[in-house]
Order: structure tokens, then C-alpha cells, then sequence
């Protein structure tokens, strides 16, 4: 079999869609744009749209399908939202209930499929201006924080901001804000530096999601917008049925980091 | 009478509200964001919030309310949809019936009010920068040109691109693009430049919207997205009611024109 790393963003969509393969995307298809999924019921796809389009730092939408259609046809024109995910994620009411491959067997003829941008594009493009990326450097999964900052509400949908933190120092921190700020459909600039109390978060090394990264003396956690913000917002507003990606596990779409910086 | 060119956002807005004064917008409230507005029932939002994500160029959403609520929290907080624009116009089934100074009887529990951005904001940031404005300088309104460049359809939503032109030398118009590509949220870049044809439009000198303007010897046409497309889709899609500003007389909203760079 051919190596995966070897693959283009379609490539590796179809090898998830043969159902021979799922893991964890970061680091696949380099370059290419990388997106959390959310699929939800015609009933509560205009408040959920509504919910992105008022938070557009924690949920920067690059791709929604027509009700009922599976092909993300401005990212990923050819693209099944069935099966190209490595792993899916069901909720019932706001919990958990299954962790599929697959989800043909679940699809609703009502289903509308939302494309939310992620932090790997503005990584790629930190790492590529000799920025360092801590967790990356430290072979860990980014740290990621509950905050006390609520999105603005929509309809059903609420919740407060997750965010991501990777440390650096001021001057670093000056053109991070330069960089990742040309990328708005990938969080945009960061929400804010400093102490973490501003933002609710007690403990910067014990981190609600991934995992704790050393932050150096001259250093200052760099806080951004996170795309796990909507999956707490489907968690506590529980709409009845919502499939998501499993965390990393996201869809690689045909579109290009740089791509994104274009007004 | 206190003078009206000395009046902020707020104090417009309710100068309007108040049913006295009803003029086109361009230089009131010199600074803050202007907006087109679309009001629709809740049966076709869905669609229409997707149309405006799917063509974010003619289209860039500033604010969407909630379902019945007449205030744009977000832009223009304490605002009232009904009321606060200067002059209205009532589509039925795509054909104008009605232009009125205030739809406080025509509101329905289920409107979804549209605030979408406008080239105000980044003409003013052109002028700023030293780049002319032709239209402007000449007393004019914009010339605006139907094109056969079609939309990204949405649900019942499609209709073709409006886009509307400034003449630039090619340095000029270099610099145009930097300047408004930062204005994601007013159109952004232009569209295209040079050969009108490319568009689909056949006398430059003969637009659909607006006047013409004078294109000098070393100059070309820089065409942008235009905030006329949606009322042309509206036109187009024919749904059963629809609410929108008449050209000129826009939405003041509470945002400073820098405020539309920030990601």
C-alpha cells in the first residue's frame, strides 16, 4: 500500500472513505485546510448557522451543504460528509452516545453539514515564520481551556469560548498576532495574552483538553479561539441529534492554508 | 434644528426613527459603518444566511438577528429594524409594491433582520489613503453593472453577481487592492480589473445601478462585489415577502470603519 503521507488532500479522503483506514489528521496532506465537521437537523441549522456567524473566531465556517446534501462543493467538490471523516462523533440530547467510521446508516434526508475552520492552517504558517509551536516542539496535543467568556447566543445554541494557548515571548507574540490575524477562517488573531484569570482559567497547567506545555521564563500564554467551542455549545444545548468529528479526527478539505488569507 | 452632519450614529437613527427626516445616507455620521438591510420571514432566513456565506464578497453579514427581534445587538445595540432606516422597500414575490419610512405594521413575529456591509466604509478608507473615488468626485452615484457571473446558489436563493466600478491606474488600483482586501466585511479586493467584457458587460459607459463616470486615458475599470446583489436575488428567487433599505438610504450602525479590519 502507498504511504499516507505521500497522499493529496482526495487521496486521503478516499482511503477514510474505504473504510481500511481512520487516525488522527494532524500532519496529513500538509498545506491543505483541515475542518471541524458539525451536521445537525434542518430544524436547527438556521440557529446553529446563526451561532458561527455571531462567533467567528471560535467557529469560522468554510463550508455549509444545502439540507440534505452530503458534498461540501465549495471545499471539497467530490467529498462525501459520510464518509470521509476518519472517525465521527454521535450526540443524542447533548451526550455522547456512539464513535463511528462511518455514518451512512445515520444520514437524514434533513441534514445540513457545517465546515468550521481550525488552528493547524495558522500553525503551519507560524511554524513556516520561525515561530515555535510548544505542543508541536513537545510532540503533545495542544492545550485547550474552558473559559468564562460566553459566545454570543443564537437561538437554541449558547455556551462559553474554549480556547487554545501556546506560549511566547512578547515579541513573538507581536507577529503571531500579525500572522494568524490574516487568517480570520482559521480563528484569527488570538483573544488574548497574559494572565489566564482574565479569562476565567485557574490553572494554566492543568488544561481541560490535551495537554499541559512548558512555558518558559520569558514567556506569556498566547490564547486563541478554539474549535472545540462549538462542540461544548452542542453539549449544553442539546439539541436531539448532532454528529460531529472526533477530536482530530478532522476532514481535510481541497483547499490551500494560504487560500484562506484572501478577502 | 441641531445640523445632522454633526450627529453620530445614534443620534441619526433616531432622528429617523422620529419620522421627520428621511434622506440618502452617504456622508451622515462620517466614520461608522453603513449597511444594507434585508428583512425576511423565518421561513427562508436558512436559505438567505447560507446565500451570505456562500457569497461573502457581495454579501458580508455585519449582523443577523434573532428570529422577531427588531434590535441588532451586535452592531447597533438599542437599534430598531423598523423604524431606524430612512426609507424601505416592500418586495412581494420579487416585485417592489412599496417604499415607506416605517415598517412597524408590516412586522411579523417570525422577520429575520439582514445587516450586510457596504462599500461606504472602504471608499471612505480610499480616500484616506490618497486613491480617488471617482464617482465621488465627479457628484456622482456609483456606477453598478449586472454581470453574468452567477452566485453560489443557496435553497430557493441565486441570482448573479452586481458589482460596481471605480477607475484606477494600475498602481492605483494595486494599492486599492491592499487597502480593501483589509475590509473583508465592505466587499473586500475587487473582483477583477481591466476587460469589462470578462464580466459580461458590454458598455462600460452605460451601467445598470448608478452613473457613468469619466475612465481617464491610463486608467482601467477596477470592479468590486456590490451590495445591489441581493436585492437582485431577491428579485430573482421571488420569495413571497421581503423587506430591504432603498438604495442610498442605508442602516447606520455603531461601528467605526477600522473596526471592520480587525479578524
Amino acid at each position: 500500500m502507498q504511504d499516507i503521507n505521500s497522499f493529496n488532500a482526495r487521496e486521503i479522503r478516499e482511503a477514510f472513505r474505504g473504510g481500511t483506514l481512520s487516525q488522527p489528521t494532524p500532519g496529513l496532506a500538509p498545506g491543505y485546510v483541515q475542518a471541524n465537521l458539525v451536521i445537525l437537523p434542518q430544524s436547527d441549522a438556521f440557529d446553529f448557522l446563526l451561532f458561527c456567524t455571531r462567533n467567528p473566531k471560535p467557529c469560522p465556517i468554510l463550508d455549509v451543504t444545502e439540507v440534505g446534501d452530503w458534498e461540501p462543493r465549495q471545499v471539497a467538490p467530490g467529498a462525501d460528509l459520510r464518509t470521509d471523516v476518519p472517525l465521527y462523533r454521535v450526540w443524542k440530547s447533548g451526550t455522547l452516545v456512539d464513535e463511528v467510521t462511518d455514518i451512512r446508516d445515520l444520514w437524514q434526508e434533513d441534514f445540513v453539514g457545517f465546515l468550521l475552520g481550525c488552528s493547524f492552517s495558522f500553525e503551519a504558517v507560524m511554524l513556516a515564520a520561525g515561530l515555535p509551536v510548544r505542543h508541536i516542539e513537545e510532540g503533545k496535543n495542544v492545550p485547550m481551556y474552558q473559559t468564562t467568556i460566553p459566545c454570543q447566543s443564537a437561538g437554541r445554541f449558547s455556551g462559553n469560548m474554549v480556547v487554545s494557548m501556546r506560549p511566547l515571548t512578547p515579541k513573538q507574540a507581536i507577529q503571531a498576532v500579525e500572522v494568524t490575524g490574516r487568517f480570520a477562517k482559521a480563528h484569527g488573531a488570538p483573544l488574548h495574552f497574559g494572565n489566564p484569570e482574565v479569562l476565567g482559567i485557574r490553572n494554566i497547567n492543568s488544561p481541560d483538553f490535551g495537554e499541559a506545555v512548558t512555558i518558559r521564563e520569558n514567556e506569556i500564554p498566547v490564547f486563541w479561539a478554539c474549535g472545540v467551542t462549538p462542540q461544548l455549545a452542542i453539549m449544553k444545548s442539546q439539541p436531539g441529534l448532532a454528529i460531529t468529528h472526533a477530536p482530530g479526527y478532522m476532514f481535510i478539505t481541497d483547499v490551500r492554508d494560504e487560500e484562506l488569507t484572501f478577502s
